[in-house]
């Protein structure tokens, strides 16, 4: 019985790939994706997801656009990492696959309320478009089965060096979501430095010498340009997958439960998640977060996805629940 | 010619191989040290250095009391890891080396404005006694040669998940200091972590023989035992001495220079050093931050200490300038 | 041609008489009530704006039910104000003004999309609800002519030394709100505590001699006894009305353009309203600032409100748009 | 019994008649004059207070310089308020009252432990000095008999919306004043803007017809004008006297109990006073705050200082403890 998912995301490099896992792999059932602003626009995400979905033969799940900026101040974007598309690096046709007719927020509680069991949330990008669900619609909240969302860190950030992006562009999204009271998983740039796409991965990916194949290792050649010039990485961390392969394979994330605040009100540390590990603050535990990863298993799915994905005549169910191997 | 320099330190069971280092190491010429609260209260602080002198038959340092309580705030002490002498584990007995008639402040002053050459002060408390230096007498601060103190992390904390204890204790002393335009160094966690006194280590200083070596057992004995409890280490991290040994050997802890700010406002922050390791904020670089240590160096300087200072006819100088060995 | 008005409050004494004023007064059509959580839980606000438009008699305004918490933290309410129901002190019977199906946002939105003029918005509780459509409905937001919100102070708070209840029961709608680029008018504590409901006004009430009039010296008589113990207070400030009130008629509050920041971070600070009279911040003016009354003036509108609302033979329009003397 | 005061100041035209009210009148015996950074740089504020004394004919006096800069970060200063010597208006011949050869803490510690009598301290600029004393000289704090300084507000500040000019300078040193335990009395804007010196005020100095009346007259035309151009007044507020008032005459200025709180942390409240006048935040007392002043008695007792002072035979006692009419 695959497990029922909406990914609200934000493409973005990695994001494209957590896409790709999460429509390919047949123990998870895609029951949408959102987009919301982050590493761009809205508008750019939103074209970004359809492109992925296009280039990847998604078709039949729906694509609906989210919010346009954070809960409080000016949003933020990461052209530096991601071009000034968003995805930049392979060239993309007009896509194909529409966009759904309703907002993000309502598309997420319509399908809430309406899907016959619970359903995982698997957020990538900033918590904007959960957080306004959880606060204008408790009771589709209610119907949310979980939360595993890519953003954070237990130690340094990204962004800042004590921010990760995610939570940075929405650090009061993420508070609401941390504190819902929901079952939350937290995987951060703790985990998501370990799985680095190097040569050999890319090699990988090159071998299945299909057209998705190619456009997926020019994404990771553009995305490891840029984590080379900014941060110094010798190969760029896919950080989103991992959401996606925690859902499909538990105990490929190790967790520990602990207490996370998100540090609002700093003047060097506003988006800091704040890892308790070892229990110095008395805070209850609100979050399984992760602190490891089988790097292995890891690239073993999502190679595996993209070959499933990018095979010539890979069946297309007609009700567009996912797509089995 | 050895460096002159006044330690000044919060003892504290790493802050006595601190002073042992110092005092017998020929590098360097301990002109004093000065004590503040930190691990415990600055009476205890006091206490345990002349305990820790007399014990290692340092004399001819004079050792004066410093400041009471942060600049702000409620102090925090740490009995959890140091006991609540601050010095829990071997016995000692009364002290025989005397207090100064001077305040910590005034004895930096004096020192400062009448030793012949700039000083170099090395810190490994909490920054109070540091920063009122630096507020109350700019022309004794101009004599100061560098500061290089134990505080701070690039990475997590460990009194709270982001706040090292020495920061957090004082963190508008440690901004003083970080703004002062001096020479800073900060060797922080991320270092200190690295040089966990194992087994091995103890077994080295055990084989020395003496009953200087064998305090110094006991003294990481306790320390293990707190660390063990507390934090779930498997050896506990000799951070203070890494001031000293970075003092006699440059080089033996990689810096880089680096932007480093100290939260003082954050709600879940307060007291995080952030380091700016890639250059994300554009700020100017501050400090020398210490990234890595030659672990096996820093062992040798510290068991070769010991047995200095515990070796039976050691030559005591007149003019109480340190032990050559 | 009456201003088309949605009157969001939280109703509360002085809430009451907002209510009434907007549904009486023919240079205002009242299209709408919804309610919000803050002096009161939002089941018990929505009762209470149905109990005033039954008791008042004013029917045809649909009253939608808004946000039960704020965009962040726990939520705040006044019972030691506006007593356990909210509106304690008269005795009302059961309501037989129904809710609207639809909640207080989507009411909103809709009402904005379909009215064939922009609507002014006049919010007497906490931002919530204006705030989350700012959020969520970019295009409804278009839509509104503009937002007359009590709330704030140029000077002292009420429910902490620094701030005003409605802004401090959620600061962060209040920085959505004062940041969104709208035409903004603020009327805070510093013009609502000139307009005290002194005994003298209390009889005028009185000596209508209709039901609701008693109905309104009771709610009057309730709030000047707790404004007396919990602040000294020799009358009542009926801040709400004052919103409506200078709707009607312009000028009637005396108003200044200036810069208004919220406080969100501060720690004995969080939702005070910073209005900068003076010019010395050089932020750009972001609201109209109420700085007087002509409280004479607004007694006279109250009255009449409550005496045309009280009157036997009123007519009432079939479409309930308003109610005209 | 004259009571013992140490004028701690910034002059600053309002200082002037600070220190001239303390040197003239009986019912205080002026030990000495201590400056600080705040209306100007400590240098200028230093040469000021000279400036003043000599002009005044206060000799035996001693003036001790204070500190340079507030307990953190950059000092701000007002010349659009005191123009660039601090003291813009008169012309001053070169002073020939001394500078003491202590700083300004060591000059307060020593009189504080070698006066016979616990001692006034009247600060009327930033508190830097003071809190220094506190923190670094526990015993000599424990000689003071209280604090009367002038700064914060119960409302409105002036140098930013929120904050009064001397507690903004230095907020920590405000906090630490505040948090002492000490008998603390604050006199704030809310007290000062009541008490303007007025054409009818300047009227009675100009009608003394002594050269140093002429320069009290220059002082308030200056002070008058840029109070005018910056905040609109109709005249200038003499803040600083307003202490030294209430030192002589117990009862001058109306106080109540109550606790004040100062806010370090705003984004836009920092250096605020927060005032719990009503209660509301069940913190205990810890300052005696002014709320009103005798208007009339005030400008008596400042008036005949000046003539005091400017009479042409006045006696100069040989101990330099002030000048009886």
């Amino acid at each position: 019985m695959p497990i029922p998912v909406i990914l609200d995301c934000d493409p973005g490099h990695d994001d494209a790939f957590a896409i790709m896992l999460a429509a390919a792999h047949p123990a998870v059932r895609l029951l949408g994706i959102t987009t919301v602003a982050g590493n761009q626009t809205v508008e750019k995400t939103t074209l970004n997801a359809r492109r992925v979905c296009t280039a990847a033969g998604i078709d039949g799940v729906p694509v609906a656009a989210g919010l346009a900026r954070p809960l409080h101040g000016p949003g933020i974007v990461a052209p530096d990492i991601h071009g000034e598309s968003g995805l930049d690096g392979p060239g993309f046709g007009p896509p194909t696959v529409p966009v759904d007719g309703r907002d993000a927020v309502t598309f997420l509680r319509d399908t809430l309320l309406t899907h016959p069991e619970p359903v995982t949330l698997v957020p990538t990008g900033p918590l904007t478009n959960i957080a306004t669900l959880l606060l204008t619609h408790p009771d589709a909240a209610a119907r949310i089965e979980r939360i595993v969302f890519m953003g954070g860190s237990t130690g340094r950030g990204n962004r800042t060096p004590a921010a990760e992006f995610n939570v940075l562009a929405d650090p009061e999204a993420a508070d609401i979501v941390l504190g819902s009271g929901l079952h939350v998983t937290m995987i951060g740039l703790n985990v998501s430095h370990r799985a680095l796409a190097t040569g050999e991965v890319v090699d990988r990916f090159r071998a299945l010498g299909t057209p998705l194949a190619h456009l997926c290792t020019e994404l990771l050649t553009y995305f490891g340009d840029t984590y080379r010039e900014v941060f110094g990485f010798p190969a760029p961390p896919l950080h989103d997958p991992l959401t996606v392969a925690h859902v499909i394979t538990p105990g490929l994330v190790r967790l520990v439960h602990a207490p996370v605040a998100v540090e609002l009100t700093g003047t060097h540390t506003r988006g800091a998640t704040v890892v308790d590990l070892d229990g110095v603050t008395g805070a209850p535990p609100n979050a399984h977060v992760g602190v490891d990863v089988d790097v292995a298993a890891y690239w073993d799915l999502l190679v595996d996805a993209v070959r499933v994905l990018g095979a010539p005549r890979r069946p297309v169910p007609a009700d567009g629940d996912g797509v089995s191997p």
